[in-house]
């Protein structure tokens, strides 16, 4: 049996390592959080003191942390990649700038093991369900390697390129649109609102119409209410932006629209709103266009 | 029987007074091109010699004409208006801004005859179909009249608001989606193409995850062509998006998003490219950040 290390067991994480355990993998997790590996241990894998701990002789080490800086230190610093048996695959399955994970990868394939570059996408429910979309970037056959451990995470799983770096762009890509669409959607409804055009109305149209997009019926009903639940935060979108706009320049490529958006939500963050749904970017327009929020 | 008069029968009107001609009505058709009226009588229409002789005593003026300036002609200088019958109601169909809708509203009110605001969504297969989305504003009075002429042009027909000028400003929003909507597909695709992605995989992905829209399912395909077919041209956008800042500044209303998608429209226009499909909004990011169409 392939014995998977597991570190970063947060929203994503935690229902992640839960579907490979109940696949039968022996699951190793670990978060900084304790309670993390506790609610692990409720759903087949096990618990351990730590990233090396969970990594020690492991076949594969999946990492999906905040960032690229917290993949790093796992990997380098807490001595995970040392404890990964000889030949041990690395998967970095969190959100980071193209240029670091393939900066990653050359440090860790200089040990002389192969890394996968595999982004997600799908949030907290494609998790949950073992539905995400995952965006592969490595040589061939290391995508061939993690098959059966990507199959079990994703129900659409691409090979998008053979360098390391190119699922973290594609992510971008994504990220970028997933971004823009939702401000857009809140300088719609602040052009409706201004009018003194129902809220609900023009989400209806909009929702049947060439107007529309998954962001508009995800976070559309949400921007209309005062305190809606928090799906995901605005902080989130600071960073994935921030992401776009950075592999933007590592590629010198402008891209107008994101940066547009990006100031928008880092207003909204800014004024102590990150935590907020991102939906409630709409507070940015409201705000900035002298709307009474519906 | 109530007799309508039709003026405008381009590539939306033609189809829309062809349907109402098959539902029973009456249907005296006119537009500047004979062939168009020809076109309308082997629909069941009759072609009429001018706008005026089109609205004779006719009950009905429905304005599918290219902007507000036509219309104003047509109704004021060309006498349609005079020839109407005295209470005859006027829809006017065509997207024109706010503000010269009201304004056109109030002056055909003077007369003492009814005026609908309704513009329309859905594009010639809408038409065709009599599946248009219709945004009508009007006192509910006129809009329950017009209600058996709508129902048949359209499968979604919304009563937006009491002030003719509020359907305008409905397809304004609706508008102004769609456009930043096929611009940030554009941008999108710029960056995946520097970044030596496959347009196709890129696409693959992106229409089955959050980041999706009506717009990426639709556009998408045709920005990986080359010299796509015209479903519709960079120009309706220069104009559509020229309505939507034009609502803003109406309205005093901030619209970032909208403003830049503009830019890139304009630039394909003044490339002498208003005529392409509008997924050739592509080009400008193309041209902007040295990238090889793929």
């Amino acid at each position: 049996m392939t014995t998977i290390a597991f570190v970063g067991l947060g929203a994503m994480g935690l229902p992640m390592a839960g579907n490979l355990a109940k696949a039968g993998f022996t699951v190793r997790g670990f978060d900084t959080r304790n309670a993390a590996g506790e609610a692990l241990a409720t759903l087949g894998g096990e618990a351990s003191a730590s990233a090396a701990a969970a990594s020690r002789d492991a076949q594969v080490l999946i990492l999906m942390v905040v960032d690229a800086a917290q993949a790093r230190s796992v990997l380098f610093e807490a001595g995970a990649l040392d404890a990964l048996a000889p030949d041990g695959l690395v998967i970095l399955m969190a959100t980071c700038p193209p240029k670091l994970v393939a900066a990653l990868a050359r440090d860790v394939e200089a040990t002389g093991r192969p890394f996968l570059d595999a982004p997600v996408s799908g949030g907290v429910v494609g998790a949950r369900a073992g539905g995400l979309t995952i965006m592969a970037a490595a040589p061939k056959a290391v995508f061939d390697r993690a098959g059966p451990i990507l199959q079990r995470l994703g129900t659409k799983v691409f090979h998008v390129g053979e360098e390391p770096g190119q699922g973290a762009t594609l992510k971008a890509v994504n990220q970028l649109l997933c971004g823009v669409h939702i401000a857009v959607v809140a300088e719609a409804f602040s052009l409706a609102r201004k009018a003194g055009l129902d809220g609900q109305t023009v989400l209806d149209i909009l929702s049947g119409s060439a107007a529309s997009s998954w962001m508009l019926k995800d976070r559309g009903p949400r921007m209309l209410q005062d305190e809606p639940p928090v799906t995901s935060a605005v902080d989130i979108f600071v960073k994935d932006l921030g992401i776009v706009l950075e592999a933007g320049r590592e590629q010198r490529v402008a891209l107008p629209l994101a940066s547009t958006a990006m100031q928008l939500f880092l207003a909204s963050s800014g004024r102590g709103e990150g935590g907020r749904d991102d939906s409630q970017v709409i507070r940015s327009y409201d705000l900035l266009n002298g709307n009474v929020p519906s």
